[in-house]
């Protein structure tokens, strides 16, 4: 097996064909299957540099998870305060400190552009965790594992993208990833929160191998029954330049087990978390929802990664 | 062996018998004489999930470095401000981002019934960290494993309890752990921060397999040349809704090298640490001091508890 | 081999001969080419104590990686807010606390002499990783290494030390440490910045085996041609009792690209970092910087300090 990601940056989606994303899902399910001690053996002596310049539970806990999983370990930072930024160093010397106590890093960042910048100071491999409003790859990775492991396969699939379209990062990335399948896309938000153009601009193109379908709505209930896939998202108020924006569409666009009832009986409902009203409490109990286990679907995918970053 | 301990939560003292404690301590003595590499080797490629809702140096440095240990991986979050509870997220759904990030949960919580509420949430065992002012059972188990080590022996001990019980947390997992032994307690406090009844009413009745003394007292003074172990506690200032009461009492509860000399030669003085004033520091240097051994203890007593939930 | 460094504190330079430093270089470069595995073998189960009261990314960095390359974990703390000291415990029983959670400590702390201290209380090993104004060995320790790597040898060589000599800490070790070798020291600093006597008044007595010239300058153009390597530190805003002196001489002593090329063309260019103006970026590209490079040397250098501490 040729390694596509051995010593490779994980950037953007838009960098993996279908090819690497396969190899990836099966190297996850293998890595799933391992003893604990045998997994352990894939990362030993090995550091992750966490470079986390935007507060994040999720993200960071599932990247040093994945990375104690393969038997290694996490240093660096999850907030500036402590950091020497505070002594009036640059973002360049920052990475490079980091770069030398480590064999691979993952950052998160406020700014677009920052993991790729990382990237080009680095001589160690930097993985995005999440930049700006722009992508968060490795989010799009466990997302797609999900899909791929809940439903059997990603063609043919019917697939609802609800929520703030617009400054979710998340959301870029998994339409990039799903661009390699065959899927068709509905996506649901707010005329305000709709989808940035650079997103989707070339799916009519001709020259495209696969077939996808794009649709935008305004309204969830229009497609609920026809969906294999619902994908919420938050509506987050830290993205808004503009506080008065944010409570015009907040609660605007939620699912509850009433609304379930209408969906298809095996349709799976995702949300990459932390999730506030838009998925309602009594959704949790619901055959399909599948959003925690999405989470424990993370952990995996992300242990999967690493190793292959980390072995020839 | 039938392990008692393998995925179980770790709530309340009240849920282990003198037989569990018993292999507890066994295993705690078999755990002390490994070496490094085999030690090591018990929790390969495990990971601990560390929620600490509450500061604590002490709790938290001793479930990482016993984690450490056995050869595994701490991650997590010992404060609510870099976690994503500020987004809004519940507890409810943070617990279930850590369940699915690691193997065993142990959480420090403000209020009380938390790891419970946790335990009946996460599939993964939850080991309570202390909880609001009602228990902190892993505390309680390196007590009982100090003064067994030091005294050879529990049963037919006589124990002073000292300070604040009516809000120290500690205290009530102490007294719920003694309990199962045959031992005579003795319960010194201002009238103020008297034990609260639900601690002790069950020990008159008359269906037990185990003899208990109980009494309460209000100063030190009348008991220090009887007891074998003089377990002193702090007054928390932050347990205290009213700062004046807290003054009132504040310092009226100490020992001091020249008290030392009251008690029996071999008798033992405990702490769960931190302390402040109660314990004076010329006592550190004493024969009875056990303060610091017993944190040791606790390392060693933390290392085999989780080696014992995580391995059947 | 007699080791020793075993269960030895580091606490400063003046410790250490010249026998003593040429066995760690040699170890940290058996270190340096051991696979993964086997460096991850010579610290499994080990737990290093982190007592950080300051804040530092690249000192704590550094030391958390060295440690996960031996295969051992860090534990402890980097800030004073989470930690018990909030809760009135002094600083001997914080050191007891981390002293009974790990096998060895490494402390940072703005105090002198606190390093000394902790090593007095605790029965594990004490490394400074930077106290007050004094010292900061184990930075030395490393420079010292870099010196060796990049330029063959220590001896012979005139080596020139820029920017605050009063308040820099890193100064003293490397000067301690450099006074083992046979070397030529330029010292360039403003007069208000002078290095304290403390540090160099033993240079002119007659018993020593060694040979040191040791020199002062308040520019740093008339030395730059002539040496072999140029150590530059920042000028630390947070050392200074009073913000005018800053201001005076702040951004006095840097070096850009163009000062670099009336340097030797062999020569080297170090730096502590974090750097601020003092080296300017473009000087980053040159041949001579090896800024970076020390830092890759010290992660390196602390995971051959640490085993040699830790195994007998």
């Amino acid at each position: 097996m040729v390694n596509p990601y051995f010593s490779r940056d994980v950037l953007s989606m838009k960098d993996f064909d279908r090819g690497d994303l396969d190899l990836l899902f099966q190297y996850s399910d293998k890595i799933a299957g391992l003893e604990y001690k045998e997994r352990a053996s894939l990362g030993t002596g090995r550091t992750l540099g966490i470079m986390f310049f935007e507060p994040s539970t999720r993200t960071r806990l599932s990247f040093e998870s994945a990375m104690a999983a393969i038997g290694g370990t996490s240093v660096g930072f999850s907030e500036t305060r402590t950091t020497s930024l505070e002594k009036g160093e640059s973002f360049a010397d920052t990475v490079r400190v980091v770069e030398a106590n480590c064999d691979a890093i993952v950052l998160r960042h406020p700014m677009e552009g920052a993991a790729r910048f990382a990237a080009e100071i680095s001589s160690k491999p930097v993985i995005s965790g999440g930049t700006g409003t722009e992508e968060h790859p490795t989010q799009a990775m466990l997302d797609l594992y999900t899909i791929m492991k809940e439903k059997g396969r990603i063609d043919g699939l019917r697939i609802g993208i609800v929520g703030d379209l617009k400054y979710g990062r998340t959301v870029y990335s998994l339409i990039y990833g799903l661009s390699k399948f065959n899927v068709s896309i509905d996506l649901v938000s707010p005329p305000l929160l709709r989808i940035r153009k650079e997103a989707t601009h070339d799916f009519g193109t001709s020259g495209r191998a696969n077939s996808i379908e794009i649709r935008e709505h305004d309204s969830i209930e229009e497609v609920l029954p026809e969906l294999d896939v619902l994908y919420m998202t938050r509506i987050q108020r830290e993205r808004f330049p503009d506080e008065q924006e944010y409570e015009k569409v907040k609660g605007s666009y939620f699912i509850d087990s009433r609304q379930v009832e209408r969906m298809k009986r095996d349709a799976i409902i995702m949300h990459p978390l932390p999730r506030t009203d838009e998925i309602r409490h009594d959704v949790d109990s619901t055959f399909n929802a599948r959003y925690f286990k999405q989470m424990q679907y993370g952990r995996t995918l992300r242990a999967a990664l690493l190793s292959l970053i980390l072995n020839p």
